[in-house]
């Protein structure tokens, strides 16, 4: 569903300002409030009853006792108590350490009590580079993310759990099954490799984050700032994520978990395009003005009615199951941790689905009390299949031909193609053609943890992480009309990539006095090859006979491998006063295969300062703030991410022909850059971490600028040089800077048997390029029409877009005439004509040309933020939430085709408004064969607002008592769960989630999903 | 080291029977051994000390009494005690259950004592198919390898370490580094796979056995007859062969081992070649009788001297090493073991060498008193490396020709080729040429067990296999001498096989009065799927571009894949009465998609009786015999490694010209037979298993007859009839009966302080081809020389050699004269003349031809044994272990090239005594050029018997005294161990081992190995 909303920018803004407002007062008076029931009978009685965690789960230990006597019991390791009463009118008051003592008016013999956590993001303990901090101690910019919130969702991989959910952290999710996940962590820092280093249970990951099964996610948090990210030296300039798998049973003993949903999913939004009457009329129409016969059996359009609905013929609602079972045990010498997934998921977009199976493996041994050993398995297979699925052809496919012709064959254009197009029968050709590749993932690792000398840990870890992938495609010869393929072909590849690493530490940790260090140092090496083998043939007999072997025509072979490796050296000193004063400082070497010989090895340094301004004696006295703490950091990162070979020479083979016979010979393709390197970025964060009003208000505050000092920019070659067909070689000269504002805030509105707590999350980034080494821009984004849409130039932001910008429509040819001159001529059929697009001239040169371009969009939002809200009320749980972008443009390419009205294509419905005589229309022009005006170049007209305020997930749950089933589950919870509900936002295409890079061209949409989901234990 | 013997058949089969003879009573006469020592001061003291057991780990709870006193102790948790001794000469009694009671005279204050271990195999549990029974109860034919002997043997994997270990099991060894070992259990059943199914932790094993981690094995069984290997149906016909792994630790609580050897490899044995001068002179000899000229360089061939020594420089000492770390644990909830390996061996040719890693885990949880559950994991990656050596040309090179010439350039043969032959340098080649497998394997299963109802138990069990490998060839250009390849050459190959398992069994167990009752019955479904790529490309610019990429001219693109599936249901019934009277029947119902339509699915019976003579009553007074038991078993199995679509046609891809433009068509290659089926095989078994003396002396005695019925033969074609060289369908129409004896006998015969055990095995199999469907053979070995050496035939053992028969040489042209014709003519350079090899005339037709040739040898040995004696004194312990084979045949194929003396060849030194004048040999012919009577024709000239007898091993182990270290280490052994120390046998090539069908042509050999071991545990 999507809600169009036209002063979406204004409005919006305004209403989320407001409502943040609104919350911070409700949150702030709710405080006192404790749940009191009315009472009953009141003589001495036996009262018994079990007391559960915010998440559902019995709470053993919890002590209950009844207010004013010295009546008092504690639960049992079921969570259950029995308390015989005294008091006329009995209170119970629950306490447990780390949650909100509660109060209840004793009014049944049975009563079960909800405690909510008391714990803030501050007791977090947090995940850093290579160890672990308390959150109240962090000197950096460290964004935590909250996995009980985020554990509901039915999707398919952590990464779009977590989309909106930490400041600072953008998520570009895929709608397109087996896809990962893009991340931004703080704006795009370069024009190279944006992504940031995965880490998963202490191993830099390779492959894609859709390897790590969701249930299996202990914690994860994104390292943001300089002064964290600079553990991982050359690796840390576009962040670093941070995941580690469970270790063990979440409670005592020995669990076993089951954990399902299924959902249904369905396209969000759908373009709608003209029926088979409305397409002929247009045709009609296009061809008349393009002084062409139009189609002599479409004098009366309306005869065909509607025809083929080729869009909703190739999206279909699809199931999506998810299956993981898991057990966990604890005990005194070992903790384990396993479990399956199974996960399939059929696509909306006919042909494409995805599954995979996951399975877990973690161990923990203490073998004495100095050496402990452990290990972490992941493997996995997957299996990702499309067809050759194309949405912008089923937008565009005639809809007065049909999908299948009566032998059940599929069709293709047939007789004039000025009536039938050329465009490919999309649902044939998503159901063709088979395109295939499985998976199978290995990523381990174990490691000895010694502990010496009191102070002293020595941690030592290897790991492997192997990627197996193997790709197939297959296309049978085909004859769909005047499509025809004359041969069928196969193609096949085999991949693998084999990563090692060996990481030791040493940590020191010390209290003598106020004073506290914690200081590691250590060493990292890691390398990676990857090899690869693919070849293809042609032409075979028959289409039961898939396999190389059995083809005959035109064989192709090809392979390469490549490698790199990294050495690393690290130290880290934490040192904290009295936890008032904090001072980290960090280091790395890193030596990188990738860099040149000028510059094999670089240091990367980083420093913060905190202050806990509320350990200060003069905030003795200010109870309504429980903590306070200002954070200020700056360090040195690198991004290595530039390719393997960027410092050397490329060669390649080539056959020449010496004196009549062929000869091979190696030739320089590039040449070299010796002193290629890192892209160096500094950057400074200062940041505020809060807490009030009893710690249910807590915030943290960052601002940050982030200066990417040594991007690799191509050398400076003019594009009129003639030379800019040749590989250039790149150099470290480019800058780009992001500055940003992020504020993440939790409140816990109510605390008793009912609660209710939001978190909000808010993230403003600006960006912009600062030098390229040069003015000749980069293009960065173009189109099949091979127009650059999109391009980096200093004083811009990334990515902006670039095209002709528009000025209404010509009404009358004394409009063309007095205008700069489009297309010269005088007839209508070949050159600018009324009706057609009025372009801006903007160095008023009389003429419109490539010179008449500019800047006409900003794919990059202003901010992003999300909402959520969280109820909990007897065995219910309901959260809701809200996820948006707001200020970013969107180049809809697919409009370019979809509105151009020049060739024999379907159109969207916009296009019924087309011009077609003096003030018909100023924004959608005449139908014309030829576009001689070129109307559909690219320019502002199809440049839209791409903001929106989406209901990314509502989820209700109920937990059933636990006596219903006592002696079968321990804990058992159903719930019902909607993904991307409805969106509210301008944008005319499927949905506005696109990709990064804010050109919607053929981009498979972000689908709506309804689930229903189980969660038990045993 | 070979020790050679010429009369070695008689005198070695009298010696063992009496060797055998003399430790049988030896035996007996040792068995009231106790350990006494004379005694020292009498009055009252206190002594200390440590039990161990068999293995030296200490025995805890050990009882430890002073005879003829009430002072009696146990041993702690370490295996040590303390008693204060009030007797004048105390003896202290020492007792354990399942160990041998010793007494001790106490002289010192301190005392060590080692108890035997009195458990025989009768109190073993041994594995047998879906299931485990007491080896006291077996009714089938079950061998079971005691793991405690083959441990510290300096091999590459537990095929190896097992070889001659088992009756009726007989392993061929190949001493190519990273290559298998060939299984045969009771002889060659078909002409098809022959190789045993091999189940590893449950799951029949696809890659090769060594992906097995010796060191993790816990156990190995060998299913030999029908009545046991019927339960595994379609696949029981080759015998089954069940290894599980370790699955905890092996003592209470947890253990940390490390186990390591290095060794050093060197050629057992070496085939002498001529030297220069010896070269020289013969080829003078060669090319003079040749009617050629000599090289006028080589007047006096012995100014050459010795010239290169190409099998010196071919064959190299090597190491070899083996680390193990492994941990596990054992507690209430869980077991667990885990275990990472890592082995080197370069090989002694140049250029082989293998390395491997290997990570095993296994664990077990018991989820509550019902429910158990675990996994089994094996990942294994290993790389062979082997450049394209070749023995032979090693053999028959050049000896006046350098290895590399002064520019270190690897010399070629140059100038007159009647003086330089034609030997590619195989230094060069085995050191250019780089041939590389890379595998990557995984063999994992997870599994439930529930118990309900008292007597039941169901298990289910899912598995999966992932093999993973790559080959690479690369073969750059080179110009040695006239030896030139014009372009550099590579080649990759990426397979992949993954094969599914799911097994489901209920057992029943229920014991009521004098019965017990033991049944099961189950499923098993598996699959597998298996796939390949592969491309070359040739003409690379320059040797260091080694991608395909890179490569220019001659792609080419291979690629298939296969699959079967096998469905199965088994049952199986043990019951016995009062553990006297015992019955087996088990039937296997199985349905496989290698088997054509008509014969889809096979049922597979057997049934057993057994009877245990020693629980009559009449046997109550025969106390010298503790157990004595008849075995009947006859069942039905089948072999289904028929390949995977023999039952189809096959078709292949062409392209013909049609109306001259080529056309692709699939066409069919072979007739289908979809009556296919499973080769059958019904098997009659009786076997004795007894106990003599105290259980110290424990013998099994097993007779068979194995009928292969419907063994895959080609269909009957007649050589003659032009239609050979089509591929003709298979029918399941041949017949082969193997007939044989196995004994193994182990005997205690000290079991005192010192100790002394020997185990003898000693296995008899008759083979004999009743049909293959026709009169034609089957040729199953066959030389360069384009001619067959061994055949199937219906009336012989299978592989029988076949060829002329030699009877000496002619000594004078009168000899020639009265002979039937062999080459005719005068000219002693073009036909037959004196020093000619004299063939039998078996037709006595006159002439010398193909119908002059017969059954010359039998590579099956009449049969096989072994001999182990172990010995242990106080911390050391020694272990003894011949074995042998008796009776076969080697055809020494190598002996034709390096004894044909007929082109520029070098020859072996055997060739120095050849004929050169009336009278001068009557075996080596006269070297000639040509060889005009084809004197190295395929005949009994190269037929030698390869009977053997080798040290196997010999080792010697020091465990430290626990007091040494105790703070450190739990146990510690250190040990010296040499493999293939000396080989008795006649046979003049490398070694007589050479491979199941007895040809030794280019064969890598078995090497010595002398090696240093160390087993701790922590």
């Amino acid at each position: 569903m999507k809600l169009s909303n036209t002063n979406f920018k204004q409005k919006f803004g305004i209403a989320y300002l407001l409502y943040l407002f609104l919350l911070m007062v409700n949150t702030t008076n709710a405080y006192a409030f404790t749940t009191i029931s009315s009472f009953q009978d009141s003589q001495q009685q036996q009262v018994s009853g079990t007391v559960y965690d915010d998440q559902g789960l019995p709470l053993p230990g919890a002590s209950v006792i009844e207010m004013g006597t010295n009546n008092i019991t504690s639960t049992d390791v079921d969570g259950k108590f029995t308390l015989n009463l005294t008091s006329a009118d009995p209170i119970l008051v629950i306490s447990y350490i780390g949650f909100v003592e509660q109060q209840v008016l004793v009014t049944s013999k049975t009563i079960e009590v909800r405690l909510a956590s008391q714990t803030t993001f501050l007791d977090e303990v947090v995940l850093i580079g290579y160890g672990k901090a308390r959150a109240k101690d962090l000197t950096g910019a460290v964004a935590t993310i909250d996995l009980s919130k985020t554990k509901s969702q039915p999707v398919a991989d952590i990464g779009q759990a977590i989309q909106g959910r930490a400041a600072g952290v953008q998520v570009y999710n895929s709608g397109e099954p087996g896809s990962n996940v893009t991340f931004r962590v703080r704006g795009t820092g370069t024009i190279a490799n944006n992504n940031p280093l995965i880490v998963v249970d202490g191993m830099p990951l390779n492959g894609g984050l859709n390897q790590v099964n969701m249930n299996d996610v202990e914690s994860i948090s994104v390292l943001k700032d300089a002064s964290s990210t600079a553990i991982y030296g050359a690796r840390g300039a576009n962040g670093v994520v941070i995941i580690t798998t469970k270790r063990g049973s979440r409670q005592e003993g020995s669990t076993l978990s089951f954990d399902t949903f299924t959902g249904l999913q369905s396209a969000a939004n759908m373009v709608e395009v003209l029926n088979a009457s409305q397409f002929a009329a247009l045709n009609n129409d296009m061809l008349t003005n393009g002084g062409l016969t139009p189609n002599p059996e479409w004098t009366d359009p309306s005869t065909l009615g509607s025809g083929t609905d080729w869009v909703g013929a190739l999206f279909n609602p699809e199931l999506m199951t998810n299956y993981t079972l898991s057990y966990g045990n604890n005990s005194e010498k070992s903790n384990i941790y396993v479990s399956g997934n199974y996960f399939k998921q059929k696509g909306i977009v006919l042909g494409t689905d995805y599954e995979r199976f996951i399975v877990q493996f973690n161990s923990d041994t203490r073998f004495n009390s100095h050496i402990k050993f452990g290990n972490s398995l992941k493997l996995a297979h997957d299996i990702k299949r499309r067809g050759d699925y194309n949405i912008q052809n089923a937008l565009l496919a005639n809809p007065t031909q049909a999908i299948t012709d009566e032998t059940g064959n599929y069709t293709g254009p047939t007789g004039n193609p000025l009536y039938s197009g050329d465009i490919l029968n999309p649902i044939g050709q998503a159901k063709r053609v088979e395109t295939t590749t499985k998976g199978y993932n290995l990523q381990g690792n174990i490691f000895t943890e010694i502990s010496f000398l009191k102070n002293f840990t020595f941690k030592s870890l290897g790991g492997v992480e192997a990627n197996f992938w193997f790709d197939r495609t297959w296309s049978p010869k085909y004859s769909w009309g005047s499509d025809v393929q004359a041969n069928s072909y196969l193609y096949e590849a085999a991949n693998r990539s084999i990563t090692l690493l060996w990481d030791n530490t040493l940590t020191y940790e010390q209290r003598f006095g106020n004073h506290h260090i914690n200081a590691v140092i250590g060493s990292s090496a890691q390398e990676n090859k990857y090899n690869f083998l693919n070849g293809s043939i042609q032409a075979f007999a028959s289409d039961n006979t898939q396999q190389i072997d059995n083809g005959t025509l035109q064989p192709t072979v090809g392979g390469n491998s490549s490698e790199w490796a990294i050495m690393s050296y690290l130290g880290r000193v934490n040192y904290d006063f009295n936890e008032k004063y904090y001072v980290t400082a960090t280091i790395r070497r890193d030596g990188s295969s990738r860099f040149g010989a000028g510059n094999k090895w670089g240091w990367f340094p980083s420093a913060a300062l905190a202050w806990r301004i509320s350990g200060e004696k003069f905030m003795e006295n200010v109870t309504s703030i429980n903590d306070l703490k200002l954070r200020l950091g700056y360090g040195v990162t690198g991004n290595q991410e530039i390719g393997n070979y960027a410092f050397s020479s490329a060669y390649n083979t080539v056959l020449y022909n010496f004196n009549n016979s062929y000869v091979s010979a190696v030739v320089p393709t590039i040449l070299p850059n010796t002193n290629v390197k890192w892209e160096g970025q500094e950057q400074f964060n200062i940041g505020i971490d809060a807490s009030f009003c009893d710690s249910r208000i807590n915030l943290i505050l960052d601002g940050y600028i982030k200066n990417t000092n040594d991007m690799l920019v191509p050398m400076s070659v003019p594009v009129t040089s003639g030379y800019s067909d040749i590989y250039v070689p790149s150099i470290n000269a480019g800058k780009i800077v992001n500055k940003g504002i992020e504020l993440s805030l939790s409140t816990k509105n109510f605390v008793g048997e009912f609660q209710w707590s939001t978190d909000a999350v808010f993230s403003y980034n600006k960006n912009e390029v600062q030098s390229i080494n040069g003015d000749t821009p980069i293009i960065t984004g173009s189109t099949g029409l091979n127009s650059s849409i999109s391009l980096i130039q200093a004083g811009y932001p990334v990515n902006v877009f670039y095209g002709y910008v528009t000025d209404g429509i010509f009404q009358t040819q004394a409009d063309v005439n007095n205008h700069a001159v489009q297309m010269p001529g005088s007839n209508p059929a070949t050159s600018t004509a009324p009706g057609d697009i009025r372009f801006k001239d903007l160095n008023s040169d009389g003429i419109i040309n490539d010179k008449d371009r500019t800047f006409i969009g900003n794919p990059n939002p202003d901010f992003t933020f999300s909402l959520n809200n969280s109820f909990a009320y007897k065995n219910f749980d309901l959260s809701i939430y809200f996820q948006g972008v707001y200020g970013n443009d969107i180049y809809n390419a697919n409009r370019m085709y979809t509105e151009s009205m020049s060739i024999v294509n379907n159109q969207t419905t916009e296009t019924l408004d087309r011009w077609n005589g003096i003030g018909t229309s100023n924004t959608m022009p005449r139908a014309v064969y030829g576009d001689p005006n070129a109307n559909a170049r690219v320019s502002d007209r199809f440049v839209e607002d791409g903001s929106y305020l989406k209901l990314k997930n509502i989820n209700l749950g109920y937990t059933f008592p636990s006596e219903t089933f006592k002696n079968v589950f321990s804990s058992a919870r159903i719930y019902l769960s909607a993904q991307n509900v409805f969106t509210i936002t301008d944008y005319k295409g499927f949905d506005p989630e696109v990709s990064v890079n804010g050109i919607d061209n053929n981009v498979y949409p972000v689908t709506s999903i309804f689930s229903i989901g189980l969660n038990v234990a045993f």
